[in-house]
């Protein structure tokens, strides 16, 4: 893993060229630094990593015919699933499932570079979102698919599971939907922080509290309407289906790395819960709501940002994330 | 139409008896004042009117055998709909449209008055939320389910057409649902400070400005998400199916006195448009949502209540809705 | 457990009194004749057993007001659970969780007894619907609630795991629901004879074939668009999550007697799967759509009531269901 | 409007070129054909007309890269919406909304000829759809779209008002979707038959038949769930109000030549109704829906097509539509 000259990414006649201004670090990434298993089994390199980022479109491929909608000079962010269209998935609004997907910065080369290249119809125009926060809208995606799936929060009590950076967003993301109650639990008080800067009502850390205890205190005996799991350990599994009220919903997006063991019988069958699994970000529906919460200033994911680096950095950026003290990293790549 | 003596209303086995605190006056209870054509072939007097009203449980009746949840002394407002519950709407939660709906205050004796009996399952606890709070919750219901009804607002764009104190309380809540934009129109300039108090972004007098065209100037040329139609006027019909952008939805409340046109070929199908008649509140999930976003301090309606009088000022309460200076007016009738 | 005298049911002032014309037999009654740990904690005798039965209205309590709809006379079946009406699962229209629902059979008394007393509103006409079908239509709800969750299955492929009673009606009610494909397993050959006679367009005996690969190939390698885990094993569980399609459902109803291993990353997680876990029946929209299905000859539960007995038979049709030869067993108690 | 000599359609590098087999002759066809006012502010010739079609593919363009799905010699029809993949509508599952919508045969070259180029992506494999069913998917598809929208539809009972090939495609859509009662409407007998042919239970003749008593009297007094508006007349709006019940559905898409009057409060909000305007086909959750009910033998268009003429014969294909003799027509262009 290292930086190097790479030439200019080749364009599709329906692609556009993006010049990165901003570029986020996911946790992918840091499976990529470490090449781990994952990485070493799915990636093919040379490639370019990197899949959060924000630019300017410098150049328009000859067969992008969507004029007044994609220009040179356009401040842009992108979907970085790039989906096959045709599949069932793609065609019944689910191409965040599609099983053609190559991603960016992991199947084809990726925003830490000055150049990338992406479909016309992957781009979404920032317009006056600002090019640091549109860096950041892959992983807000995420937070808004867990978020919202699952119908109206309004008036609704949400239990954000896990306070990594999406969780984070969650929270503010849960406040934007009109829910009553936000509670979120971490083991890290760094990111519980975060978390109540980003509005939660209470904030539990979950190494000294009885999480669904207090979840249930806090709900009347009930436990929420929503739990969002961004934990992925089994424990968090445990707390998610035991803080969801009767009739509730866990939305799972932490990824775990082993089985969990699952009551049905009292967790999901009498309780009437509903479990979802959540995978990237709905094309388009999730951006269109993001856009529209990040235009009406409902909802800043940037206290969330609390380090910034030179795309040189990239080694001290994966320190601090490693460190636990990072809530998201940027690189201001081409700033 | 006056105020008499009358006997303690009968109580069934399963009913309450409430002393009433406060009750709030509506439209309807105008038109029963003035005893037109609809009031006429509708009531069979004696009736005691009202159906909006908050009080305290004095008694309760031998089979109500839900223990914990219904007890003398409580606070509490309830669902003015008694209804069949054994018909098609009543079992497929559309019980707000069962045809054997008996109203208080129009089909059985109502709210102004000392006590007035109800079903125990038609009855709402107010736990934290204020008794003159109580007395609205049949209007602001009516609020819920029209703003409500279509899906999540997150980051959507509302445009309330008509701002009578539903249309008021509309505001309010499709801020609280959390809504970009919402835009509110009326005539009456009082109508559009309570509007803005409310929470309307933009409020637009529709005796001076081109509502159409400013609705579409403030959502990029779209039009709005969601239209609710509050002042029942044909004029307001054209102006909501010309404002909700395509792909978008009108929800209905205010009840027009006489036929549209509607050219459903421009206005409705060739938009993609949903329309949706509103009656009454959804038994009960609006009541559950309302109870969410009032105890939570989401949403308050009380700058909507201009006016209190005592039960004996009725006279003067219809007098100042009639004038058109009032926002929601309420008796204060045991307090 | 035995056939005894016992006084004829108290009717409160909204119950009717029903006499007994066919009552069904149910694993739970199962579990409460051989008083296992279940039926020993849950149970507080004496109780009349017997929560699935059809019968004659014979006395309408003085409160029962619906003029019309319940009389002297009607034949009916009933839903088994009396819910508190006052909560929020009763309020939003989840009824069917209601944490206060006392089940006819085993919190009261049931219907094997020559009357049975229930609330009026739990009443079910039955028309048309044949009396001995009207005993069943407990479970067939199971059925329906399970098979209805999820959305419209019009062209859908489903796989009904597990093909007790419930799932030989599920196999009929997803054919009545314009089903592509339905597939079926279980290890009883005479189980999976009744679901061909129901419609399984495939039936397959898990003990000889690989359930999954045979699902998997009968779907172009997707996987079924809907499951219906009817088995209750955690061989089962994980069937039912590896032959659900990408972005597919299951709806979980067999009760599982001990936890299972959810690989949720490989299953859930990345295939976007939706979980749900079904109790009982909706009420009433479950009742609806089978009243329905049956009063139109869309969905014939017959051919899986393979048993009949008089009252006094009970032992033997307690028998003949242990021996794993039924499909459903009816008792003919006052026919 | 005349048949002549026209090169070879230009593709571009996602394009495909299909070699016509089939093409359907649609009422759009006769409005250009009869060069009305609608076609002539439309059109801007010379382009070559039709929308509805089957073929081959015999050129694949070079940035088709979905490997194993597009191939030369695949039997395929098409989406003959071209959109722009970029607005809000195209972006949230409402493509048949984008108001940059090019139709082939209007805006630019359509499938009445040799050849027709279409993007990749708006192609469907037939697989073992036969062509000349493929040729008709287009407005088998507005069929799909009128009846599924709204939900599901399994025990529901269903009104087609107007029996035009699209609503006789309604009937048996509606009947393979678990409709327990199919009433089909139309003032010409030979419609008539034909939907009685796809399955409907009752037509009614609207010159003589008192139509909304009928359905009534058919459906308990209730009136139905939905009622697909096929005719695009006024007395049709009217009807379809009347005979949807209460809480239930009006699709509308026959396209009315006047406006209609709507007493919004007597047939919509007292009736809680939805109103939905159908346009085109969802793309492409409407023909993944319809490739699965065609692939299972669930439904088969073909009773509705009447008449079969070569291109060539294209003025005697307008004649006996006109006449008022045709269900659906379609030409056999290069078979």
């Amino acid at each position: 893993m290292h930086l190097t000259e790479v030439p200019e990414p080749v364009m599709g006649s329906q692609d556009v060229l993006i010049k990165v201004l901003y570029a986020g670090v996911c946790g992918t990434d840091l499976h990529i630094w470490e090449w781990d298993s994952w990485a070493s089994n799915r990636l093919k390199p040379p490639v370019t990593i990197g899949h959060e980022f924000s630019g300017v479109i410098t150049a328009v491929g000859p067969e992008v015919a969507v004029d007044g909608l994609v220009h040179v000079g356009d401040l842009v962010t992108a979907e970085g699933h790039i989906v096959c269209g045709h599949c069932r998935p793609c065609r019944t609004g689910n191409a965040h499932l599609c099983t053609r997907t190559r991603i960016i910065g992991v199947d084809r080369d990726g925003a830490f570079a000055d150049y990338i290249a992406m479909p016309a119809t992957n781009v979404i125009p920032l317009k006056d979102i600002p090019p640091d926060v549109g860096a950041v809208m892959d992983p807000v995606g995420n937070a808004v698919h867990t978020v919202l799936e699952g119908g109206d929060l309004t008036g609704s009590t949400v239990f954000v599971l896990g306070c990594g950076p999406i969780g984070c967003f969650a929270v503010g993301i849960a406040r934007a939907a009109g829910a009553s109650l936000v509670i979120a639990s971490d083991l890290n008080p760094t990111r519980l922080e975060i978390a109540a800067t980003m509005g939660a009502h209470v904030v539990l850390n979950a190494s000294t509290e009885d999480v669904v205890s207090r979840v249930r205190d806090l709900t009347d005996g009930d436990g929420v309407d929503l739990v969002c799991e961004m934990s992925g350990h089994p424990t968090g599994h445990a707390q998610a289906l035991a803080a969801a009220r009767i009739g509730g919903r866990v939305n799972l997006l932490g990824t775990p790395s082993r089985p969990t063991e699952v009551d049905f019988a009292r967790d999901v069958i009498f309780k009437g819960l509903t479990l979802y699994g959540v995978t990237g970000r709905k094309m388009y529906s999730t951006w269109i709501a993001m856009q529209q919460l990040l235009r009406n200033a409902q909802f800043d994911p940037r206290p969330v940002i609390t380090h910034r680096f030179p795309l040189e950095g990239i080694e001290e950026a994966v320190a601090v994330i490693k460190e636990g003290k990072a809530g998201k990293v940027i690189l201001e790549v081409g700033t």
